[in-house]
């Protein structure tokens, strides 16, 4: 097991619906373990639940108390298992408390039919070398997102000026993403991709936490290897919330994963 | 109760969690009831578990199997309830299966803070009376979809070839839309509304059954009284599977309501 992430995200089975984890301290911002990496490690433990059934094909997550590094338990359930796909759940639970509340359809993403007829067209972004990585991010930024180590990851230009306070206003951010150890993307990989990156609400002029009530992945492929492109967009920012809808796409072209979260905007400044 | 759409989503508490449903045939599209009406059905037992929360603000549920006309039981859990907002599940279960799980987050929309920064716009659509009322579907359709004679729904004609066998390749379909008896808008009728038209893969030329595997829904506000403007996408069918996102907007303008929804591609012809 070379790749941190691998590491990280691994689970113990305990029994046949218990698993345990360590929720590696790496994946934290701001005290709190990022919602996509917990995502991934619940994920890893629903594809060793309904046997021929490995993939994540969609994930609905509930957030309701933020999670932090350390020993959780994850407790699964098999609501369905019949033809090619099986509908599970799963509780993220610490210190006796449900973090997180997972629901799921799993199935064998290797094994679904080859058609693509997506119309979608790929979001544009700057070649790699025209992005900004976030490594040059200041000390102090760095310190309180441990999570941002665990990426390389290159923003286009013209939604990063949040970094140096001057937001686009267009809530949006979008850049170049992969592992910073180059471990190749895969479905897991991917439940952490869709939500890695900060809030789009930094590109308003809101730099707060926005903690998430939900977030629904939908995971349409197994990914080519190389980098992925993300983007992340609101539309419709509300009455003290806004939807975040994320898209990735593989070196190959292919729309690979989307999700959409519904968030509690930052309080204002 | 003057309105039908009240008196079919009605629910009878048997006890602190449970309900009783008596699912219409009104609402079925060729023998199983529709999705959107299960929904809404569900979404109103769930409205009556935590106090002072009567009101859908995500709704995440999975369909594990088509229901059908006739008595349910609707299973309640609530897994938090703290602050302004509760985290519920549900069960709709007939015969003693299961046919859809939900878990949703509830809350007071009535109570949220009045800020709007949508930048989303609303889709162009020809006015009312250029639109195609689908009381003009033949009487054969109209038998195969009880569903049809609930709703005074004007399609786009732009979008509305399919109906005469000529789809117009885009995986739109979009149009005005009431209850038929002029019951107004709420949230409830708002989780009907978003899965209430065909599936998209009408409009590229597939008409066969789209069985849903999830569907999230966001509700964003109290609607306006008066006609919603709806229109449903898919921009990513592939490996078998497509998304359909769909947005509600109300008569003031607002984009009330948001759904996206991953379902299995109906086979080919």
């Amino acid at each position: 097991m070379g790749h941190e992430f691998d590491r990280d995200i691994a689970v113990t089975r305990v029994d046949e619906t218990t698993f345990t984890a360590e929720l590696g301290a790496g994946w934290d911002v701001g005290g709190a373990v990022n919602g996509g990496y917990l995502l991934a490690t619940i994920g890893n433990a629903l594809g060793q639940v309904a046997p021929g059934k490995p993939d994540p094909i969609v994930v609905s997550c509930f957030y309701l108390t933020a999670a932090t590094a350390g020993p959780a338990t994850i407790v699964t359930r098999t609501i369905r298992d019949g033809g090619s796909m099986a509908t599970l759940a799963a509780d993220l639970v610490q210190d006796g408390q449900p973090r997180i509340t997972v629901t799921a359809t799993y199935g064998d993403l290797s094994a679904l039919p080859d058609d693509v007829r997506t119309t979608a067209t790929a979001h544009e972004l700057p070649p790699l070398e025209e992005c900004v990585p976030s490594s040059m991010a200041p000390e102090e930024v760095r310190r309180m997102a441990p999570l941002m180590g665990r990426f390389d990851l290159r923003l286009d230009p013209a939604y990063a000026g949040w970094a140096v306070g001057e937001p686009s206003g267009n809530g949006i951010i979008q850049g170049w993403i992969r592992l910073v150890d180059e471990r190749e993307p895969d479905p897991l990989s991917l439940l952490l991709m869709l939500d890695a990156l900060p809030p789009v609400t930094f590109d308003l002029g809101m730099p707060g936490w926005a903690p998430t009530l939900e977030l629904t992945a939908h995971v349409r492929g197994v990914p080519a290897p190389g980098w992925l492109r993300v983007r992340h967009e609101t539309r419709n920012m509300a009455r003290g919330m806004f939807e975040e809808d994320c898209v990735v796409w593989d070196s190959s072209d292919r729309l690979i994963a989307q999700s959409r979260q519904l968030a509690r905007s930052p309080r204002s400044r």
